[in-house]
């Protein structure tokens, strides 16, 4: 392939984001003619149309088979709610597309499975947006946890938080019901911190002890304030994990943690020096080496610059500072580029469905009142 | 106008900043089929052909004239060195088009003030990059100061300090000399301070006394490290300013401040409360209140997010953050809104020529060592 | 009692601490004459004699059976290591003194519980040091927290690591040995964060699931760098809570976090806000409420000042400072003022008690690999 | 000497924190046996005893001239308004006593002149009370910068701003005096800053351009709220400096600034690197290193410890936290050392004098609007 064709299924908050990645990618990293705004799929004719129009794609549909299927689409870009992804991804497997999902990939570790299986016999290629992994000052924590800087890791600590159901009156949405998210906060946003920990650390986390919380437990009708229903799934989850290493972990995630914003943010432990991270600060990661001087020990800020990777395509000036929907450029960059050099795009479906398992183990976990061996999901 | 016919003149750091905000100032503003990349010039055809296909523009010239006579382009965007923004301005404006400069509109006072009145009478319009300015929580800081929230302004402290010449082996290069760059420190980065204390302020300074030192005196030629050549222009310069509300401010500017990488910051002081903003955190402002109980008193660090200016076009959900080509993507929507809409656009060539004024005022001031009315610039 | 006298048994780290605590009492409480300093044990009578020479205390002896003995002593000061406290503060209480111990209050929740119970019995005083929560900051905190402002809790997150035997090469010492310390990093600094979560909340950790790894097993001998012996406790633990209302929480420790060097730190999260804090910066608290209107919502950096609990008597002015020793002084205070106008002092003896009692289920609970009720043990 | 017998005159605000430096003093510093609180003087017989009591004095007078020509007291410690300060020390020395004078050291630079001389003359020893240079951290700067560790210094900005006038309805107070006060907010509080600066640099200011404003011009009488007095100094003051050595310097200073509590601050910018700090977090010195690999460039944040001056007498770990009344103690320990040793005592009265010509000359520059230099004062 010399040029990238792209259907897009979903154009909502993520959708919308994927939307400004790729009109920007051609700029930013100078691959213009490489893709091409091929298809969008939305859920009435009129819909598709208007988005269409306003994303740039050439053609649209309400009828996402019609995309999946269609001669002219290289990859179904899934950004559909999530218990559409499934269903979607398998269609497009069938036609022989190569996908990029939306996390969580499926509803459950076995969806995810069946997922990444298809994939796997088709031998397409897949990229599950795990976005967060491509901000270039994770990257750079990446790259000096491998370089041995902080020495071994021995201790991982990793939240993401937000606050976006904090408050008890607001209604219900599908965040909370079990058929359209399978998981509550674990799948919305744990999913994120789940895989930035095995990201960093390049380990998989084998085993966990979890415990979960419905605080509240009903909410306001969107249609009628005076009657309530039923939120099915955590609101807030805590896990003690163990990576394939030895290595000791402990993961956080809430949907009503008042305050944070964007509070996705770790911190990783070594023998030598520790990396400290925080996303409402994406442009900074603090960084010790325990092997300074005693009296010039301390935690140096790095601000992120071009010096670091995949910043200096955005900016040549240090501490600019890079974006949201600038992470979502560098992974769609990662797209274009495993399918244009036919290279392994990282993280795939296999990742995915992993992360899905360790979510899943903390569910289990937490129901059972014991540690769970992930490779039992 | 229906669609705005881009003309870009320039294509190094700055213009290719411009590029990407272009690219994806459609999708994220909703403004498809509203511009048109229609015409780049660079210093040679191979060079302006070459950008134009990575920029997306449809024709490309190594003589800019060519560009600013054609018919085709509604807006000259100008980004080049700073000594060639005089003339193409002019030109531009004697063929009737708006222009778009990037900052320090001119090397002197004098030639800002022909351009802005050459602007004026020809009845084009004008818009000058101070983009900073445009990021959404600076924009936040104005409008939490014209609400009154921190009672009336009673201090300004500001800087843009950066390190990019801290080495004093770093060879010299254009920003050193008169001739291309006029003012040194002052003019590269003061023109950001002294344009965002007026525009958070809603006043003009409009007297000063300033101090400005060359500190390192001489760098290696870049063809030659053995041989020295003379900086001719100021490293670092300090300023005392009053606005013509009276309000006392003080400003500092330098490209010799190790360690500041994007240092543009600020803190103004209200008789009721306190803002304080640093551009290396740009989605953070500090806000202090100070009818707070006395016991609960404190800064607040504002996140900024879709409740505030012009950040749900980029992300609806808060503390994600917007990165440095998103400023100026709202510059440019700024421009184009104000073109196809027939609106003043801010800040234009008559801001440009007033900060050029300030700057000018305290280089005067330091060289004479006493106060200087911006009017007698 | 008109004037307490005490009786001061060890004067390392700890026990200089207690000095310079009584030394400024009187002036900064307005309590001259209320306290003497009668009678110091160490191990020798050279040091004995030396030390109460340097802290000001009357007589001295190396006999600490004399000193808890005697009739001139009010209350028995344990600075000890803490494989003596038990032996010490059993005798003390036989002799009806109070008795003020540090903390961990003994090895084992059993010692601990016979301390408690032998003290309960006679009627005596106690207090064991957990100065942290004297912090005025602190108590800001729990105020916040008892006000309801941040609403009803929902989850606890604290931590208290440090980095003092990071370096592999550090010899082994009393820390490291079960008969000398009891648990690792869990006694010596867990305890700490136990009780900060239990005092903070005013509930007790009722259930726990905990993991433990003692990271560097083997150390060398602080005689012979070629001789390593085993280190026999945790490194670092991690555990789940629940507290008996049903909040979830997680605590960790670790003393070898390279770069924390007083990580005692706190994220408190409620239906209606947070509180944030690490004691490295002691004297501020970070405060969210949600329903700030949504365009000015944040977490406001409390600043201790004399309007905050225990504040005053140090300074009058607010953000001066308050010291780690100043923190000793208030808990000294707590004790001087319960004996004289026999009040409850907290936290006493059953308070140490509780919270060995929770660092002893997590050990088990690390071993078993299973969820244990506090009350088990 | 052998032992140093105090006087204090003065028990307000900062003579209480006299007498806790002195209380803790012996047993922080193994100074027992060293000092003696030998002598006492305030406005009544009966505050005078009352205050002797509460912070340990021998004796006490109503009559300050007894206390300084006492034969048993060996220095005369002014704690008193500032306006009273030039008695009392000139008396003091006429009597041979060493005086410690709490900052400002008087009215008015002349004044200030005349105690230097006479304490000069009369070969007594003299301290002013800069305790925030005594504070760990800024020595710990001071030593960084004395080793050339950022290079040469370029640039100095501090500031000392506070907000305890920042409501125009506090009443007016002796600070808003001329004949009480001397200078507003220069006296007060550009005193430390100026001194910071000097200390810093180890270099004296010579020239100054100042600008200065009384923002709130009257205030309600403490008496009757609806009468209102003129305040007749300056709420807040800015100066553009140049050191002796030629280094640039901007100093600022309120008592207005609304939400600055304790905002003593500066940042020093050398040819190879930059330290920051605020008072606010005492313990924590900024530290850039402009050598450092450029993509390990950044801030690093050195929290105080034993391995930094005078830090370990109050703590041997690391973090733990000096307060305010401890940079006191260090200032004491100063005092002390130097009579019980016969060695220079730092800042004595040349430096005090220096200071308020300094302060003198920028309120001169301010009514001026003129560059002044200090050597005219």
């Amino acid at each position: 392939m010399n040029k990238i064709k792209i259907g897009l299924v979903g154009t909502g908050y993520i959708g919308r984001c994927h939307a400004i990645a790729y009109a920007q990618l051609p700029t930013v990293f100078n691959l213009q003619d490489k893709i091409e705004l091929e298809y969008l799929a939305e859920i009435s004719p009129e819909l598709a149309a208007k988005r269409a129009k306003e994303f740039g794609f050439r053609r649209s549909t309400a009828n996402w088979k019609e995309l999946v299927s269609d001669p002219n689409v290289d990859v179904v870009d899934i950004c559909t709610p999530n218990f559409l992804h499934k269903e979607i991804a398998l269609e497009a497997i069938r036609n022989g597309k190569n996908v990029y999902s939306e996390k969580p990939l499926a509803l459950t570790a076995n969806d995810a499975k069946e997922m990444y299986l298809a994939a796997k016999k088709s031998g397409v290629k897949t990229l599950v947006g795990f976005n967060y992994a491509k901000n270039p000052t994770s990257q750079l924590a990446k790259e000096i946890i491998a370089n041995g800087e902080i020495g071994e890791v021995i201790h991982f600590y990793g939240t993401h938080n937000e606050d976006y159901l904090a408050n008890p009156n607001t209604p219900i949405d599908w965040h909370c019901y079990r058929k359209f998210a399978g998981l509550g906060a674990l799948g919305d946003l744990g999913a994120h911190i789940v895989h930035m920990a095995e990201y960093l650390l390049g380990a998989e986390i084998d085993s966990v002890c979890g415990d979960t919380q419905t605080v509240i437990p009903q909410r306001p009708s969107p249609e009628d304030p005076n009657k309530f229903c039923t939120v099915e799934n955590e609101d807030q989850a805590s896990a003690l994990v163990r990576f394939t290493n030895g290595v000791m972990g402990t993961i956080e995630t809430s949907r009503i943690a008042c305050g944070r914003k964007m509070g996705l943010s770790y911190v990783v432990t070594g023998t030598k020096g520790t990396l400290s991270f925080t996303q409402e600060r994406m442009a900074e990661l603090k960084l010790y080496v325990h092997n300074d001087p005693s009296n010039r020990q301390g935690f140096k800020t790095l601000l992120t610059g071009p010096e670091h990777p995949d910043y200096r395509p955005f900016c040549i000036s240090a501490g600019h500072g890079i974006g949201f929907n600038d992470q979502k450029t560098i992974e769609v960059r990662d797209l274009i580029d495993g399918l244009l050099n036919d290279k392994p795009i990282y993280p795939d479906f296999y990742v995915g469905y992993h992360v899905s398992r360790v979510l899943e183990a903390i569910a289990l976990s937490a129901s059972t009142k014991s540690w769970i061996n992930v490779s039992d999901i």
